[in-house]
């Protein structure tokens, strides 16, 4: 088994809406992306290009959202946008907001972050549909340099149990994001029933370790990991309400 | 910002109970590591060397165990098992166990399990306490090869509404598991106010991606990290219970 090297990619400009992703992240990796390399790429990013920012003074808060808000002195305004990004409420105390997105994933305040975006009363939203532009990123980025990469599309969610954020997988293309070990034996011929390995959220904490929350480095590279490459999504990484004991 | 370097540790035996796990690792390391590295070791060895190992032909199941145990078609002598390394059961159904452990650790079946064990009627249990664990290899490594490296003893747990299991850090010893930003701005001066990182679960993360579950590689060197020096543990990662909405 060879190693693996987390390469960050630096120099990408602030991105605004409507910006040519792919082309500030090739200018920028400047040859680097070589087959078979995983570029993991911070949502945020990619919501900027997309446009998914908001300007707070254009949002009327709801009688919810400012009963809320106040008592745990929060921007009302901001609160009024993480319902709006939200299916249901999984829970919503001691001022904090952990909702189901309309996507799917559980996480805090719905994704919806003010960090790392330009402007005193803008907030980011998550992609409208994160697998769908990492696919777009990656048949660009793959059609422009001619290596065949794979792309996730990351953000940091926290966890139940555990302190801290780690960053995530929420768009997958490329790759499949789950490594099934299930009916396979580990060296003692013992059959592995539970293992199935979230491999992109993995990936996309490795990559995390070289970005940082204020260096400024939103993508990076994860060389040499045998991926699967196959039809894999980000979605594929949600438990099925079926199955979860934490809904 | 310089890249990181993932690197397996190839070579290691089958660990047995009493074994000098220090000497094993730095044997099969063979010159590997350089000062600023972290070493992150899979538990599993480290439970094995200090024979935190159950011969379930010398367990006799409570009714409650066998009880749930038949329902599921699991093994009652596993189940109990499973409730002697648990403090609480924090959700029980359809044959699955998510409890806290006695360190605090909220997992599935307690972190007991039968893979990587040799003998089909062997599990293999958490190791007492991880962070002194993590503490003595470092100890010993830093003395034995004259470098300072950190340890990470690594498990991996499932997450609530997520698919699949990703490696975290159980025990730490010689930096600080969390970084903390919070304080600091991004670069265009917002105050970072949520931005707490796991980044000893990332680190775990990032080795488990070149250990495989298949591979019998236990141990990997993340090399370029540069963690905070400190007395750090991996207590430090588990959610204090008055801040956690999903005790």
């Amino acid at each position: 088994m060879k190693g693996l090297e987390i390469l960050p990619v630096e120099g990408i400009p602030e991105v605004r809406p409507g910006d040519d992703l792919p082309a500030l992240i090739s200018a920028a990796a400047d040859g680097l992306f070589r087959s078979g390399d995983v570029v993991v790429v911070t949502h945020k990013i990619v919501s900027k290009a997309e446009g998914r920012l908001v300007d707070l003074d254009t949002v009327e808060p709801s009688t919810f959202a400012k009963s809320f808000a106040t008592r745990y002195e929060k921007d009302p305004r901001q609160t009024e946008v993480v319902l709006w990004e939200s299916r249901r409420i999984v829970k919503m105390d001691r001022g904090i907001i952990i909702s189901e997105t309309h996507h799917g994933f559980v996480c805090a305040n719905a994704g919806v972050d003010a960090s790392n975006v330009p402007g005193d009363d803008t907030v980011c939203l998550l992609p409208l549909d994160p697998d769908a532009s990492a696919a777009r990123l990656r048949d660009t980025l793959v059609s422009r340099t001619g290596v065949d990469v794979a792309v996730i599309v990351s953000d940091s969610f926290g966890r139940a149990w555990r302190q801290g954020i780690t960053n995530v997988a929420i768009g997958v293309a490329g790759m499949d994001p789950l490594a099934d070990y299930r009916g396979e034996k580990d060296p003692h011929g013992y059959p592995l029933t539970a293992s199935v390995l979230a491999v992109a959220d993995e990936l996309a904490s490795t990559a995390e370790l070289v970005m940082g929350k204020t260096a400024g480095i939103p993508v990076a590279v994860v060389r040499g990991y045998p991926y699967s490459k196959g039809p894999g999504t980000g979605r594929d990484l949600i438990m099925e309400p079926g199955r979860d004991l934490f809904r």
